[in-house]
């Protein structure tokens, strides 16, 4: 959807400096964009891509150089310009409203009329499905489940009965809402794991993302709650209970334990894991392969497992390595203080 | 469900201290409990919840106080009569038998007059499903794949062609039984990784509950088992011609790779990863994280990555840290030892 | 299927030292195999077994032994005759051609007419399907995307819109091909993360295997590549821009982050994780766990987090366990160098 570089530019607050009557077409990286292609230099450090891109225009922070024959665009943060620019030029697709032969829609369920239900999909009785919302093939929308307007489920999505997904979410293929909590008790003279059903629901918040194949479960009682805003990448766990604040950030393949409670602003680099039962601050920042197993406090950087501040592990990790060597060199030092002994003995 | 409290307390093998024609109607944790609510004081250091709570009654242990005013209900073990009393309020739902009108049920199939077979699933030839087993919408069950009698698929459930599950198991939304083994032959001249055929089955035995976007590999030869009663949690990897023994609890995202063996009672805790081969005792417990990459004695706690006893791994955790330092520390000595001899030498 | 062992010898290239008139049924591990069924010794640590199997015939290495009694088919590599074998005996099962009647396929599809699309499958407007292809049951395959010839969708599959799976790929079942990629640009002032629109494909090229739930998600602009002959386990995770070169192999739960490449034949182990923006060279192999976050170069075998050179960690990790000790010890030699340093003052 082409667009003229002023409507854009209007669209991300930015300034032209060169040709005001460029059309855009796109947006691209510095290195693949071409005349009709908006592109953008978020960091110095790519300097030299942007003295040779071919982009037609390139968003620029107020600090970054102009470039004679180039236009460009300031902005106040080019990486957020470009994202706004391209949702600008790439907007969401709309489906044609209505529900399709082959789903199958229990005759008491609440489909809004401007939703659209493909094929294949399944909604359950007494289910309500919002405004403007679009499930994929292969989509399954349980017993009194409940889908906010403008949500997109992607093929093979599942929100189980009860559990409700906010307003402008989108769920990825493959995502599960609400399957039960991992609760048991052990009866040990049987012996058995008995199961503790799990009445409570799962709840996603307006704007949250959820990644494929990944997993909120419902609460044991209550709710379990992904907050307003928060994005989940593939192949996450979030156990029962959990709390997940505002504007949060779970990358691929982390996993929360039970009834941990994670603040605003949290980011949790890939793979990282959380013990049940904690508190982590607002603006807790944890690298990829964490492992949490006390509360963190707010705004705090971790790494390593158990995880301690970044700059500690940092430097752990790089003497880490130098310790096979120290070894050996104490077991030198130690005869040579061995030696001195003796010899003062005499 | 309401419940007369002494019905639950005969459920639950208890004792009423206090008012004995209370009526349940709920359980509820000691904080949310009201007074047709039933709680439990599982650990002694929830005394001051207990002190507070509302709840009309509360199962306490034996040793445990009691509180003016309050009902409790004496049992042995009050988490574990907690899921009892709680599986009394909240009996799993009943659905009406039958097949519905979307599903898609290959006519050699053999599906019990008792099951219900939900909208959009698919059954195929020669598959067998038991008496009062529910399946819902989405789900796959394979050619001459069986279902035993009581159990539940939930949503976008797979069990591949040929695999087994037993009685009364729950499959989460999105877990898979049998897919193949990870097995390829490195041709180096072509080159080529040639598939080895999956020709084996996975087979869950009675009581198995399996998390959502759980995997469970087929077997290279041979079957890959859940054994009796074992729980395992979301997202959890099984691969090829493992046996996990009965009773065993796989806290979400462990992997086990090909031909391990767990023994009876195991307890892997999220994000353990188990190489392959390996030979795994009874009632083993590793800690979260843990990379378990030789065989471990039964009854063994376990940690790290390479795993070893949980205590050295806490201790050597905690030094860990402590290496930067330490390595500045022994220059200094160093230097110290230095002085000593050449002061010896002059 | 039965077949001669004459027939078996020449499609892996061996030579029979025995009987050479005998039927084989099955490929079977020494242990379990009988009189009709063929094994393999790949390895001399298995002589026991190979001692006492009742293999009808065994295949063995230009320096095993002979057995008298025991037929055995001399090849170059026995684990890779002995796929190759398998595969003879265990062809994969032909489908008949066609649509099924529960599936929702757009009139405006091209499925080929020796494609089988089971129940329940979805197939896009402007989707192709190639010849021989196999969709099972619960499969999405989305708006224009595309399915090669002789490729096999397991159950309740996901090829999202525009994304392409080469020939003779075989995909587990609920893995997911083209979710977006994680991608947001903070604003800070609403606050909110923008999402950056995820306009490009992933692309599977020809022989690639998916494992059960695997996602591989589409390129913020241009192509996520998983490259020719590379097979991925279950569980893994591989991110927006992600190019994995020809041959490799992704083990259980790995995770690859946004925009790194990976070589030829590159190997890694089960949950390895991998930092965004990276080269990994060709032919690298990182042990199970192994967190990446540089550059790594061709041939390299590493581990640990932040992964280093195998044998280094492997000492480190020796040495590692025996830090509390040193401490001790350090703290012991040091009040000694006190002592002869107190000695010498006086």
């Amino acid at each position: 959807m082409a667009r003229s570089l002023s409507e854009v530019a209007a669209h991300v607050g930015g300034q032209i400096e060169g040709d005001q009557t460029l059309v855009i077409e796109r947006v691209a990286g510095l290195d693949e964009a071409g005349p009709r292609d908006l592109s953008f230099l978020g960091d110095l450090r790519y300097r030299d891509a942007f003295a040779r891109t071919r982009a037609g225009a390139v968003l620029v922070g107020a600090q970054a150089p102009s470039r004679a024959g180039l236009t460009v665009v300031r902005v106040a943060t080019p990486h957020l310009a470009f994202a706004r620019a391209s949702q600008l030029l790439n907007p969401r697709r709309v489906y044609a409203p209505g529900v399709a032969r082959t789903a199958d829609v229990h005759p008491e369920a609440r489909v809004d009329s401007t939703a659209t239900v493909m094929g294949l999909v399944s909604v359950g009785q007494g289910a309500v499905i919002g405004a403007r919302a679009v499930l994929h093939p292969g989509c399954v929308v349980g017993v009194r489940a409940e889908v906010g307007d403008d949500s997109v489920l992607h093929p093979n999505v599942t929100i189980a009965d009860g559990c409700v997904v906010g307003r402008r979410c989108i769920l990825h293929p493959g995502s599960v809402v609400g399957a039960d909590g991992f609760g048991f008790a052990l009866d040990l003279e049987k012996p058995e794991h008995v199961k503790i059903p799990q009445t409570g629901i799962a709840r996603l918040e307006d704007d949250v993302e959820l990644g494929a194949c990944s997993c909120v479960d419902r609460a044991t009682m209550g709710e379990t709650v992904i907050g307003r805003g928060t994005k989940v990448d593939n192949l996450v766990q979030v156990a029962h209970n959990v709390r997940v604040g505002a504007h949060s950030i779970l990358c691929s393949q982390v996993g929360i334990s039970g009834s941990t409670v994670l603040g605003t602003g949290v980011m949790l680099g890939g793979q990282v894991g959380v013990s049940g039962h904690l508190q982590i601050g607002d603006l807790v920042k944890a690298v990829a392969q964490s492992g949490i197993a006390q509360d963190v406090e707010a705004g705090a950087v971790i790494a390593g497992a158990p995880a301690v501040d970044a700059g500690l592990w940092k430097r752990a990790s790089l003497a880490w390595a130098r310790v096979p060597e120290l070894l050996k060199q104490f077991k030198k030092l130690q005869r040579r203080v061995e030696a001195l002994e003796q010899e003062r003995r005499r």
